[in-house]
């Protein structure tokens, strides 16, 4: 048995926030919470922890509206938006600060779940892509500092690149390290001594 | 002056097809393409080449959303979906392959043009995520090439690594072409001739 998803909802509308609170209990079985005054919001999201957020802005000022996308922070959980006006700059903030679903004037009591669900099918995907790109990242940047290492070892020591890594390698299973730890350490320790 | 987008719809429905090209026509300036029969979609699109392509499929059987997932093929440029009817493993086959937009339920004229706009919108923030990838991606093969070439050289030629970069670096230039480039043909000659 797992907990049921938390969802927050922030809608500074009540009738609004009602309409969509009522969509969500005639589909699933969440646990709801309701934020109706943005002022405070990141305060609010973190004291809420939700698993999903549910926004809708009716016709936001840019004001509101960036106020709320900054609120948001990085995007650790799948953020699904309706508003009934926009702009292009407003779509394209709020797509690239993470929001999986952005429906323009679309809010109807009957398609919340399916947004929902969308939204949480988008994240995914996108996490999936986010976490390859992040290993990739970091692949490089080991790398990076593994030949570091190695030609710090090969010049203080006269080794070949195989003694080197070699020799990298050794310390590693030693200190029950991954290589790239013990190389980080190296070319630490050589900006310091030498 | 460029030349205005080219919208391939897809929609098997004759009203709703009707529908959808008022919708444009009303808001944008489009070179409007219909496709009704699903058939030989893959090649119908080849044909046709459309920037941006919408795809209508109100109550789809798993086999003809399975066929129009596959003709959309890699995807490279936005694709919006309408559906009515959809389920889990549909949506996420959809988001998977790209969809930017899939919209459940929320067809209406009005709606068109934002979730075009939309669509247009998370394919370019997508796009910069996947070509930081590819990107890194590429910098990683790379790397790892031009270290073989210089353990190749450094072996062969008896060089340190800095020597064996030297060599890589000045023939590179003296051919203008990229160290990835003249590390790749040594790789592949030594395996050829070692």
């Amino acid at each position: 048995m797992t907990d049921p998803l938390h969802i927050v909802v922030i809608d500074p509308d009540k009738e609004r926030a009602f309409l969509i609170v009522d969509g969500l209990r005639e589909t699933m079985d969440y646990k709801i919470s309701v934020i109706g005054e943005t002022l405070g919001l990141a305060r609010k999201l973190r004291d809420l922890e939700p698993d999903i957020i549910l926004i809708d802005l009716e016709d936001p000022s840019r004001d509101s509206f960036e106020q709320v996308i900054t609120a948001l922070g990085p995007s650790e959980r799948p953020v699904a938006m309706f508003v009934d006006q926009t702009d292009d700059k407003m779509m394209r903030a709020a797509i690239d600060a993470g929001v999986s679903a952005y429906v323009v004037n679309g809010l109807r009591k009957d398609r919340i779940k399916p947004v929902l669900e969308t939204a949480i099918a988008r994240f995914h995907s996108f996490g999936r892509m986010k976490a390859e790109l992040e290993a990739t990242k970091t692949a490089l940047a080991e790398r990076k500092t593994i030949d570091r290492a190695k030609g710090l070892l090969m010049k203080a020591r006269g080794l070949s690149e195989e003694e080197a890594y070699a020799v990298l390698r050794k310390t590693a299973m030693d200190q029950g390290r991954r290589v790239s730890e013990v190389a980080d350490g190296l070319v630490t320790a050589a900006g310091l001594l030498l």
